[in-house]
């Protein structure tokens, strides 16, 4: 499990509640409990949400094919579309690696609601680069 | 002061510590201070920090200039791209409109260090929509 | 025929040699010819040329939709992504919806070489409204 | 002059008229004839359009100022965002370097009507990389 573990702890997925229910370079799911926390004022879940559980959930898993060959694995851009509002219940991510380049990672993220309705999609582009000096 | 305050409170943003400068329908700044609750696990400001910020003060300022007309506001999309890591200090946001239509926004958000460094870009669109019943 | 044909042509789809495999609202599948009226100066498929495909597929196929309700489809964002350079053969671009809302759709576009790799990544969002006085 | 011509010439570029006013690392304008080659079907000019002339700019710039170390440029994305249609006259864009990495340069693109009215927005990651033999 060392071996899977990042440098650090993931501050903004700890937060928000991310939790993990696969991780691999080929498929991430991932999920998160709908609170207070994570709504915005008109009781709908933040926008914010879906892209931070895509942004952690797309550079943990680049990082983990890339690390091997000490490497990081930093998000480059991160393109979110939100089309129905979740208010209730999980949010329930799914991401999958369309590109895997040698200095860029291109995933597809989908976010969806307790009844499996498409609430809203990502597309996150994650930087390889040789691990920063802190 | 109340006739400015949405309906519910902002969850996300609080969580982030989220706090604004200055909130007009032409101009938005906030910013959020560094802590290891907002970084990823290479050390850097997570770029889900970025994108919760951007669409927090989009939709907020939208719905302040929309509200009188019985609108809410909601994030449609979240174009975010990192270019420079924050690792430390106060992250700056500021956001101006670029379309006020009827039916979206689209506002330019920019993110900056403390040292004025140019750190990241989002670009929001914002739905303008009759205000959802809860 | 003329039930399916759009008011007018699509001037730039001509231009660039769109051709039409197949087009109904579920999917639609097209390509392109690569001719150096495509290639960008260092003799890749012009990125433009994945965008306007996109753009071409998704408006008209929302629009075969929504006509029978006297609603026109026009774009309102493309966010096109280049992973794999094309440089001769045929473009092949396939699009499927991903929601189908009120007043916007949003579109998947993938683009594959000869072989099926894939090159190139397109989300493109067409908004539904009342057809324009011209 | 030939020291500034890319290695061939921009298909696209000239298929869609596009005509360079300035043409430097720190600002591009340039500019195409509405014609109905440009059009959609409904009248109005075409989103690839608006990528088109976005993707071309900011590739050339950026090549202009990374071709003495041998290097290309090439198009990674391209997010463009449609606001107010133009029917007539010149599209007239500009594009402004916002990041100019090693490895990446990111421009933002504006597009007016003849009025100065703001239509399009785009923003080009150009990913720099050694030039690819043909």
């Amino acid at each position: 499990m060392e071996a899977r573990t990042p440098p650090g702890r993931d501050g903004l997925g700890d937060l928000i509640g991310l939790e993990y229910l696969e991780l691999t370079p080929e498929q991430v799911r991932a999920r998160a409990r709908v609170t207070d926390d994570l709504r915005q004022p008109f009781g709908l879940v933040h926008g914010g949400v879906f892209a931070s559980m895509a942004e952690s959930m797309c550079s943990r898993a680049t990082w983990m094919a890339v690390r091997a060959e000490g490497m990081a694995a930093m998000g480059q851009s991160n393109n979110a579309t939100f089309m129905r509002p979740i208010t209730e219940g999980d949010i329930h991510a799914t991401a999958h690696p369309r590109h895997r380049g040698r200095t860029t990672w291109v995933w597809d993220v989908e976010v969806n609601d307790d009844d499996g309705r498409l609430c809203g999609l990502a597309r996150v582009t994650v930087a390889v680069r040789p691990i920063p000096s802190r």
